[in-house]
């Protein structure tokens, strides 16, 4: 079995690995696609970001779709032969988070292809993957392509999710990569009003307005255009942060109106941020961080044609490809989600 | 100027009405359609109902369009021949509940043709109506038929917001007139998952499966159909009650999950609940009542095709067919909205 | 060892059992103090209460305290010879609603002298308990009788946490049993402004001024004595309801104000509401039922003396005069909390 | 009359001012006492903070209470003699949030002493002040010097409010002045368990476990004193920093555990936050700003012995000492809360 192995910054190498052995409630899984994340990209890149630091090889991936190839056990309604979207996130399910309702901050968490831990938690970017019937949402009619999509659509609807009621609501969304592009996705089927998306470069901001933004503005052609949101000491209810910029959301403040939120996604490091603003607007800002079982809501909406992600998939390579795809990947100037075939 | 005036229990009259004046900041609207609703409904009926009793004569109505005869003084951005639709809703603005936020809650509410104070609110079926800019949200592009429904959606639009985040949810609707059927559009744009929706005939459940309802179930062909929803102590997330009628409300609790959340819209009579079984499955009930600013999210929201108010229209009757109109709009077997052209 | 052992309605006997085994992680006590709770009263009274009912003879009890015994095993800081209160919660930890953070409603909950499952869940009236170490809260140095007030108590401050912020709150209570009288205590430490207590008797309206009532209302004596509070369509933020008696609860209706929050503690029948009334004030009715982390909170703040539950232990009884205890228990007019020595 | 005038940085000057004149339900107050807050200190020091700057010459002060000298028309309750509790809120009570339910965000606020708008809002540190009735609490028996603390403990009140739900919460809180102070109290009415409260001396936190804290950190002399809250991932529910300095925030980030609330009360300047841990451990940041119904829920709470704010106020001047007030209120080596007496 073939899997995609990141060594170190630009060190990305295909390579053999043993088939993992079936245990009881679980099935093994051809994979057919996986997507490019933000986070495989700074380990190809940079080696990892923040305090995360590769120590040691590690499989890549955590976006990923395929077919049952054997079942063992209870495995519930799952089958051979069927398509299944397979979520990346395996908490304890005995921790104190875990038993308090939030197994996104579990103490003992293995997300695949993540190398907070160590030894590292590898990730599923393989031919061949064995996975609980309890992280597969069966994916009926949709394409390997789009039940790849599953796994950052549900970050946006976990972020929607801490957003509250969102009836009627006024949206920003600051970056619009794919976590961006899914936040206006999320926000537009949680009933969001206006939706306006800021970004730096004209084509993810093409693909946003595409996708059900009712207006975009380029802040590198046009760094004031949020002015015009500022009247009554500001107009937007939501802001989802999907850039890791402190300019993004330093930006974004005087648009805001008081008593907003503003959800945090995208993951840069410090930032500097006008806190006097934020206190006397009495802002609110939550960090947002992965999900759970939105995966099979996300699943769910996809699978009823309330959610449409296919605009936002731009790319797709071999797996002898896997170079160039992660190349390509972190061009956002061409490319809004990059997948890999297995 | 024509009008539909309410003199007593089936007793239902064209009158003449002399037009308004016209003051500053208003506009003056040639109303084009007006949509029936239960509570005109009630007053047609039984002259009331519960405590709210006709004492004099009052014209009904209070879900209207229209265009725009005349306009005086600051109007904002509405113009002269300009479709509009109306909302009912004339808070007082400076009374407790107004400034805390709460303007459908206001102590001084003159809610179109109501009879709850004396002398009674006058209505909205008329063929000319001056009305304040703010109550007028511009219909651009909607059918006048449509820009009418804007105040029962505007009801369910506000339910939602007052059940808290919807993504993901899985919701269960009792009743479905006009308003359960808007209370399915509005829990799907608000990102609900299951929607299952019950009713005592197949004609509105009909409409119910066609509009976003996943299942339906006819209670009285299939009185235990909810059983299948009683598994680990029930699976319903929300319920939004819209029969008023204590039976569906109680035939729905074993189906909710612990800490469901059920918003009570329907207006019926006393209703004797379990609540034992209430207490200790820890379940919310929600009073719903209403709405304010809702009117100009249900309006924006039909504007931009995020919501299809259509399939609901079922009937349309001239001014002189008001009888009619009225008699059909009771037919729950063959009527969902049935509205009325001036 | 001796137990409190309930055979049927007034069949009541102090029966001898066999000591359990002491597992790892366990604790073995000495118990000296149990109180006397509602649940058990109509156990004795009744055979059970509602759809529950005694199939098999059971023990009574839930809200004990001892001396630890014996040790066994990791149980974290607790101590032999130590005071504990101990909680009679006991999840499951692995179902769905422990995994969501509420584990009180636990599919599989073994909650002490509870007849809900078959075979019932034996309880802690008995001279000796073995309890998991994660039940037991230290006592430090509080008396046995009010480390045997943690578990009513926790009731209330899961039913204060319930009702969201309280700071400032008006508050009625209606019904000032244990619970009720607890709830003012809770509601009072949760920084509650006024607090309002309604009931049928002189005897418990007295110990509710005592801990905290701003003012009482004897409803049998002034039946309207709550109209004083219905002025701009009522004034009251939160009722805890807790006597289970629908008179009660609807005589509130009209002095709680939109929007208003009603927890239901009172287990009572089943319920004649005014929904209309209901709906129209956008009232919030949220059951409230047992509790579990509460347990610990409860223990700490007594100790910390931020709670007082010493005026509420009106009546110590030795074991051999259970049956007597059980009478007093249940004479509202002399007998707050009774409790029995083991 | 004489009022405390800042005319620029370290340029305070006692000034003679025509008394005002009386509007119907208007109160004419003889002022008796006016503690300095920070943002006095701020004018007095430097002219200002951030980008609200002194361009004319203010009256400072917006702690102050009284006794009625002279009613007219309808003020309610209040009497000439009777002491009273002065709100420096003055909302429009017409624009968006007025209506909203957010006051203390009005477009048009005139808070006492502030010179955010030009011209300036002029204070209450005066002989004599003309307040609207709706702006006055009835003191009762509370001494001219607790009564002038209703204004900051309004403050913290709000903060605890804007904190949800706050019974058996474990507590931080960073910066121990007036502020911390209140908070540490605030959060101790609302029903909070562990309170630990951190500052760089001595004096204010002796102070805070006067008050209640259960244990205070001087982060100057054991700058590592949190760690021992970080085990699994964090241990408190909830942070106060009332410091305004971002290396408190900071230090208290990996305190916090994962889902937790931070209230942003303190005023300074950008703070570098390390956005990668907030988002993470998903928290929440809001800011908190004023106050406005909570003033009459702290004088109510302190009439009741509920507050005891007496503990805070470590120093009174004469109107004459005015200067040597504000030095000495600066001065966080000892003094907490001083006070002016008119």
């Amino acid at each position: 079995m073939k899997a995609i192995v990141i060594h170190g910054a630009k060190d990305l190498r295909i390579e053999s690995r043993e088939p993992e052995s079936l245990g009881s409630g679980q099935v093994r899984v051809a994979l057919e696609v996986g997507g490019i994340c933000g986070s495989d990209l700074h380990y190809y890149r940079h080696g990892g970001f923040g305090a995360v630091r590769l120590k040691e090889p590690m499989i890549l991936g955590h976006e990923v779709s395929g077919r049952i190839l054997e079942c063992s056990g209870d495995v519930g309604a799952l089958k051979v032969g069927e398509r299944v979207a397979i979520s990346p996130s395996r908490p304890c399910r005995a921790c104190r988070y875990c038993l308090e309702g939030m197994p996104n901050q579990c103490l003992h968490m293995r997300f695949y292809g993540s190398a907070m831990p160590f030894p590292h938690i590898q990730g599923a970017f393989r031919q061949e993957l064995v996975a609980d019937a309890a992280q597969c949402a069966a994916a009926g009619e949709l394409s390997a392509e789009e039940a790849a999509m599953a796994e950052p659509l549900s970050v946006c609807l976990h972020a929607a999710r801490r957003a509250g009621g969102m009836v009627g609501r006024s949206v920003l969304v600051t970056g619009c990569g794919p976590i961006g592009a899914l936040c206006i996705i999320a926000a537009r089927r949680a009933g969001a009003d206006r939706i306006v998306a800021t970004d730096l470069g004209a084509f993810p901001l093409a693909i946003a307005r595409r996708i059900g933004a009712d207006a975009t503005i380029d802040m590198a052609a046009d760094p004031q255009g949020l002015s015009a949101f500022g009247a009554d000491n500001g107009t937007f209810d939501v802001l989802y942060e999907c850039s890791g910029a402190a300019s993004a959301l330093v930006a974004a403040i005087p648009a805001m109106r008081p008593g907003a939120t503003i959800l945090q996604l995208g993951l840069g490091g410090d930032m500097s941020l006008p806190m006097q603003a934020i206190t006397a607007k009495e802002l609110t800002i939550k960090g947002s961080f992965r999900f759970h079982d939105e995966f099979f809501t996300a699943v769910s909406l996809m699978r009823k044609g309330l959610i449409d992600v296919k605009p936002l998939i731009t790319h797709k390579f071999s797996l002898g490809q896997a170079v160039e795809a992660f190349e390509t990947a972190g061009d956002r100037g061409r490319a809004m989600k990059a997948q890999i075939a297995f």
